[in-house]
């Protein structure tokens, strides 16, 4: 199946314990294209970049394989920048500067051909641009969207619609407490589903995963990595792993959509080795399957005796 | 398996969302005795109480055969006493009041007849007391040991002795943080481990469990309750269980440790559906070994198709 991923091309200047990098190449569409690609033959990147942008970057895409089509260079300003300093406690980290550059008028326009893909990815971007990708495409089967506090504050309504109208919604502890008001995670996913969404993650970082759905309540295991260098883009990655092996596996199912959310924490758990993007240069399907056998052992429960 | 169980007996008056109950029957011994007897035969308490203990509640402990050669009445004050509140967030609570009364000078004296106990559970007491209960023990396989941030912090010293003559841990993570002085969880239990015990096992609460030895690392999920009650004595009530599981089991081994994680979390998980110690009342081994199964499938990772 085909994965349209829509959301922010960025670069990045990361500082963590684990050391620090300049204007590395970052944002949601990055990472999900990236992890997504992995797995899946037809990826579809709608995003938006500055005059800036290093002829380099653009070739680790083509390298990539994914589709560029709705990739557009604007020669009016500069790429989407976010500088970060991660806290010794790296659940924890300070935004030091924010430049939303040619991002601030981003309009995703879906290219026609990229209209009738399967799997719809939007990344954590505005929920009225959300809604706009959701409009353009035609026979989406599975549409997976992720959020942030900064859009359940500020941009409330638009965001339930968008909510109301995706079947998968990929949000972590704290934002599933902000948008049901509970505290209780049971409760939480219960009142989040009742919004629309028929299967809901929540992403508990080290603890974990949660996937909620009419049959089925999973709790899947955080992989136990001892070194951590940068967590950006762990949770972009999860959504692509979680797509691209679903759009791969071509079959949406109880065990397939267990499967999915292992192979999405698979990937991020690669994702955070390294800083920003790096990961995937390197990344081969040997060492994703043994990471993800790993994850099946580490959560076996014996059979009662 | 004989369980040797050390720890406080007390009164409790809680308040949580879900309501109040006033000096209901608690203390770490209370807890892990009664879910240690719900799976061994042979459970021995060495415990103090005051003068205000009531029939009823020593009936309680004789109803459930928890053998009460240890168990003192002392005549010369009243029984330890601890009132608090649990926010909304029931990971938080303030404590109220705390009077130690005759717990101030308990003195584990172990009976001769409890000496070849095979599994010691030291309750969360001082650590220079649970010295002294391993001093006198002659034939322990399995040694079990609970702390908190009060000693890690208090009587550091004395900890890390408990800590290096112990077979297992149990902590929460934050304590694990605390104890080890890392963040990251992987290389907290590294660090823990090698101050001796053989097996560590970090409870995360809402998140679930880890198991670490030299052989397993086991990630258990956490029972998706939908309405808690009262969260006292979940803590006991988990090690209660491990261990008295393990002691019906007969045999410590890789399989049976993790279902002994398992048993602790399933019996917690009732414990804090009541008030108290109130869920040991009726509980039976069908409703146990049904919840253990809804464990088992709510983590099962399929192969990898």
């Amino acid at each position: 199946m085909s994965v349209l991923v829509v959301g922010s091309v960025a670069y990045d200047s990361i500082e963590s314990p684990a050391g620090k990098v300049d204007r590395t190449l970052g944002g949601s569409a990055t990472y999900i294209s990236f992890a997504s690609r992995f797995f899946s033959n037809i990826v579809r990147l709608v995003g938006t970049v500055g005059n800036d942008f290093d002829d380099m970057d653009l070739q680790y895409f083509k390298d990539k394989g994914v589709d560029l089509e709705g990739f557009k260079k604007d020669e009016g300003g500069r790429t989407f920048f976010w500088k970060g300093r991660y806290h010794e406690n790296m659940n924890f980290r300070d935004t030091l500067d924010t430049q939303l550059n040619v991002f601030e008028h981003f309009d995703p326009v879906i290219p026609d051909v990229y209209k009738g893909s399967r799997i719809v990815c939007l990344g954590n971007i505005a929920p009225e641009l959300q809604l706009k990708v959701l409009d353009q495409v035609t026979q989406p089967q599975l549409t997976i969207c992720d959020t942030m506090n900064f859009w359940i504050t500020g941009a409330r309504e638009a965001l339930e619609e968008t909510i109301s109208r995706v079947d998968v919604l990929i949000i972590n502890d704290e934002e599933a407490r902000e948008l049901s008001g509970e505290t209780n995670l049971v409760t939480c996913a219960k009142k989040i589903r009742a919004k629309g969404p028929k299967y809901l993650i929540i992403k508990k970082g080290e603890h974990g995963a949660n996937l909620y759905s009419d049959y089925d309540m999973f709790s899947a295991p955080a992989y136990p990595l001892s070194k951590i260098v940068d967590p950006t883009g762990a949770g972009d990655t999860f959504m692509g792993g979680f797509a691209g092996w679903l759009s791969w596996s071509d079959k949406i199912n109880r065990e397939n959509l267990r499967r999915a959310v292992i192979y999405g924490s698979v990937m991020a758990s690669f994702c955070v080795e390294q800083f920003g993007a790096e990961s995937f240069r390197k990344l081969n399907r040997y060492d994703v399957d043994a990471r993800y056998e790993e994850f099946r052992k580490l959560s076996v429960i014996p059979t009662k005796s």
